[in-house]
C-alpha cells in the first residue's frame, strides 16, 4: 500500500490540485500564495470559521474511512455558516500529514471533502499540506457570506421565545457524526419564513449548547422533556433521553424564535422535522427539564469537552 | 507550571477571549459560530489562505518561545496576502494543543499572534481550539482584499522581465524565521508604482521558489550570482551563496516586473533593500546562474520539501 512518503509533496499536491476544482466564486484556485474569491454583494458581510479534526481525538488512530474524515473536516464549518443563516462560498484546507499515512486514505479524504462541497457549490479553492510527525490533523477553513445585519448571533434570545430544533437527537457516535447533511437549507429556510433571534448548531450535546445560547443571551430556558426528538441510534444507548441531551456532533439547528406557530405549520421538510423544544425564561443560566407530570429538573449543562 | 488540563477548554477559550480583539472590521467576533466579517467594497476581491505549523516539524519539540510561534504562524499568511498584491483585514486561530502543553507557552503564544495582528491592523475574529494526542499544531487562516483584477499571481512573469527580491536572504534559521517582518507595506509600495507581473513570497528557497514561479509562468530565469543579497546569518553557514539560494523561510518578496529601473530609482526603504537579482528567459522551467565571469550553470530547484 502507498504512503505519502513514497510519492512526496510535490506530487501530493498534484493529487490536490486534480481533485479540488474550483466554480464562479474562485478566480485563482489552488496553487498560489492565496485564493482570490469575487468580493461580496454591497449588501453583504462574511461569515469566517475554521474547524479542527485530530487523528486519536475526533476519529481513532489508523481509522479506515478517510471519506468520513473529509466529509465531517467540511460539514463542521459549513454548519457553523448555516448556524449564522449564511451561505458557504469558498473552503481552505490544511493537512497536516505522516509520511507513513497511505495515500488511499488522504485520496478518500479528499473526495469526502469534494463530494459535500460538490452538494453546496462551496469552492475548494487552495490549502496548505504538510507533514507531521504523529498523527493527521486536518483544519477546514470556509468563507460564506450573509445579508448584512441578518446574521444570527447566539445572543439575540429574549424571554418568551420558543426554542425550536431541526432533526433528531443523540447517538451520532453511531454513523451521523461522520454523514450528516449541515442544516444549510433549513436555516435559510428558517431565516427567511421567520424572526429568528438566536440560532447555533448543536456540535457539544444539546444541554451544553443550549447552556452558551442562553449565557450568550443572558437568559435561562426550560426544555419540555416529552417533545425532544430522540434520534433512533440514541435508543442503541441505556438511556436515549440523556443520549439526546449530551451527546455530541448531532450538527443539528438549535433555533430561537417569536414565530414558532407560523414555522411549525409552513415546515413541509419530511425528512428533517422542525420540533419545539422549549422556551426561553428570565432566569439566567439556568435550564429546566420539564417533565409530563409538570416537574421541573434543573439540567447541568454537560456535553462533549476538551481537556477533561 | 500550569498546564492546558489544569485549566480546562472552557477557561482557555476565555484566555483566548480577553487577549483576542477585534476592531472596525470584525461585527462578530470569537464566541459564536462563525465570525461576522465587514463584506467588500464593489471594486475589491477576497484573498483567502492558511498556514499550519506542527511542533516536531517547523520548531522543537517543548520549544520554549510561544511567542515565536504565534508571530510566525500568523506572520505566513499576512505574508501570503502581501505576496498577491492586498491587504490582510481577518485571522482565525486552530489551535490543536495537548492536555500537558504549558499555559504560559500558549498564552505567549497568543501574545504572539496579537503582536504581529496589532502593527497590521488585523483582526483575530475567531478560531477553534481542539485537543491533541502528542503535539501542538497550529493553523492560522486569513482573508484579505485586493483591488479586482489587480491581484499579482505566480504565472504573469514574460520573457524580458527583470527579478526584483526585498531583504536579504538565508540563514533565516538564526532567528528571522521566528521574527520575520510580512512585506505587506513593501508588496503595496511595489504594485502601486510598477507593473509587477508576477510576485509570491520566498518560503522554501529562492531557487526552489523561483522554480515554481517560472513553471506558473511557463518561462525560465537567470539569476546573477554576484546581486543575490545575502543575509548576514547566511555567512554563519559554510556556503553562504548556496543558503540564500535555498534556505526556507525568508519571507521576502520576489517580484517580477519590466519597471525595474524606476522602481529601483524611487525605492528609499533603507532598512528593506531592493535588489535586481536576475531576470526571465524563455527556457522554460530552467534557471541558470550566471557568475561574475560571464559562466552560466544550471540550477536545480532545492529547498525545503517536506516528506523527504
Amino acid at each position: 500500500m502507498k504512503k505519502v512518503r513514497d510519492i512526496g509533496e510535490i506530487k501530493l499536491i498534484e493529487n490536490f490540485m486534480a481533485i479540488y476544482k474550483s466554480s464562479a466564486h474562485t478566480i485563482v484556485g489552488i496553487g498560489d500564495d492565496a485564493a482570490v474569491i469575487q468580493g461580496t454583494a454591497r449588501n453583504k458581510s462574511i461569515l469566517f470559521t475554521c474547524d479542527t479534526l485530530v487523528e486519536g481525538i475526533h476519529f481513532p488512530k489508523n481509522f479506515r474511512c478517510g471519506y468520513s474524515i473529509g466529509w465531517k473536516a467540511l460539514g463542521a464549518g459549513l454548519s457553523d455558516i448555516a448556524a449564522m443563516g449564511g451561505t458557504p462560498v469558498s473552503a481552505l484546507v490544511s493537512l497536516a500529514v505522516p509520511s507513513s499515512a497511505r495515500i488511499d486514505f488522504i485520496e478518500d479524504l479528499i473526495k469526502g471533502i469534494e463530494s459535500l462541497a460538490g452538494r453546496f457549490s462551496v469552492d475548494i479553492s487552495g490549502g496548505d499540506t504538510v507533514s507531521s510527525p504523529h498523527g493527521i490533523v486536518i483544519t477546514v477553513s470556509v468563507i460564506g457570506t450573509v445579508n448584512r445585519g441578518k446574521e444570527v448571533k447566539r445572543s439575540g434570545a429574549r424571554c418568551g421565545d420558543k426554542i425550536l430544533v431541526t432533526g433528531r437527537l443523540g447517538g451520532s457516535i453511531y454513523g451521523k457524526q461522520f454523514n450528516f447533511i449541515p442544516r444549510i437549507k433549513e436555516a435559510q429556510w428558517l431565516v427567511k419564513h421567520g424572526r429568528i433571534h438566536a440560532m447555533m448548531d448543536i456540535t457539544d450535546g444539546l444541554s451544553l449548547d443550549l447552556f452558551r445560547l442562553v449565557t450568550a443571551s443572558e437568559s435561562g430556558a426550560v426544555l419540555y422533556e416529552e417533545s425532544i426528538p430522540i434520534s433512533k441510534d440514541a435508543f442503541k444507548t441505556t438511556n436515549p433521553l440523556e443520549s439526546a441531551l449530551s451527546d455530541g456532533e448531532d450538527f443539528e439547528l438549535l433555533a430561537v424564535t417569536s414565530d414558532h406557530e407560523k414555522l411549525l405549520k409552513k415546515w413541509k421538510n419530511k425528512k428533517v422535522p422542525l420540533t419545539l423544544i422549549g422556551e426561553i425564561t428570565k432566569n439566567t443560566r439556568k435550564i429546566e427539564l420539564l417533565d409530563k407530570k409538570g416537574k421541573r429538573t434543573r439540567l447541568a449543562p454537560h456535553g462533549y469537552e476538551h481537556f477533561k
